[in-house]
């Protein structure tokens, strides 16, 4: 069976941010055939910005393994941010919140970290 | 395919009733078919409440909009909150939980906005 | 239809831990055949040992009712704690994000607590 899974973070807090990047980690390490989608949303929007993350490299890392991390683009809308501002390798999708709708249904597991 | 959806609200800060409100709506822009659920459960009970909401008006438009808004009876025993103290147009359910799991199972996704 | 359900716990807030167990009481008033996981995970750890956590009865109730409580070897391993350290009852995992997605799979509803 393969296994998929959404880790949905909305939060500002960079802690939070840190822990999500872990625990994709460490669920690659045990389940590496795994299809992994990070949303990014809301307050949790500088995780995603190229001049302002703190995990630029562990984010591309990811993506470079195959997970994909998609950016709400409503979010963006509403801050001002242009998708050439986001780390190279990320996604945008039209809203997070229709994005975990239409996977989860799909039979994606969900996880807030 | 008809989307479906839970969304759990259970702390206390109004902040995070706001953000549950306005991913709702962004929601409903994307897919007005959606099936929407918000529960109300715990430290989020007063978003529920006619006279200490700040979400009234927003919360009675989506009820409009067919969203349903199910506020959980083991936390209105609990705070000694009877039913005519809610806003009008929101349910009751017997608990958050049992509420939860249930509609999960019937096939609805869940978010923690 | 037998209802399923995890709840995720990663937080460090006691209040959390207690909400946690508080609902997970709720649940099996009201479902007494569900099958209940408690996943305990990062922050979260000290509420799974026999020296620090507040809730050693409440814990050791549940599991006589027949919840899982499920604490993340991966979590333990970065603490330096050791499996005898935990409640007696508690079991251990390799992972809480691998158990996450595995039981979500195999049709469980997820709950953050």
């Amino acid at each position: 069976m393969a296994y998929r899974v959404l880790f949905h973070v909305n939060e500002a807090s960079s802690e939070k941010h840190q822990t999500a990047v872990r625990t994709v980690r460490n669920l690659l390490k045990e389940m590496p055939e795994a299809e992994v989608e990070i949303v990014v949303q809301g307050d949790a929007l500088p995780m995603a910005l190229a001049q302002e993350s703190t995990l630029v490299t562990e984010l591309r890392q990811l993506v470079d393994q195959g997970v994909r991390v998609a950016v709400c683009h409503n979010t963006m809308k509403a801050r001002g941010v242009s998708a050439d501002a986001l780390i190279p390798g990320l996604e945008v999708v039209p809203s997070a919140v229709g994005e975990l709708v239409r996977r989860q249904q799909e039979g994606m597991a969900y996880i807030k970290p």
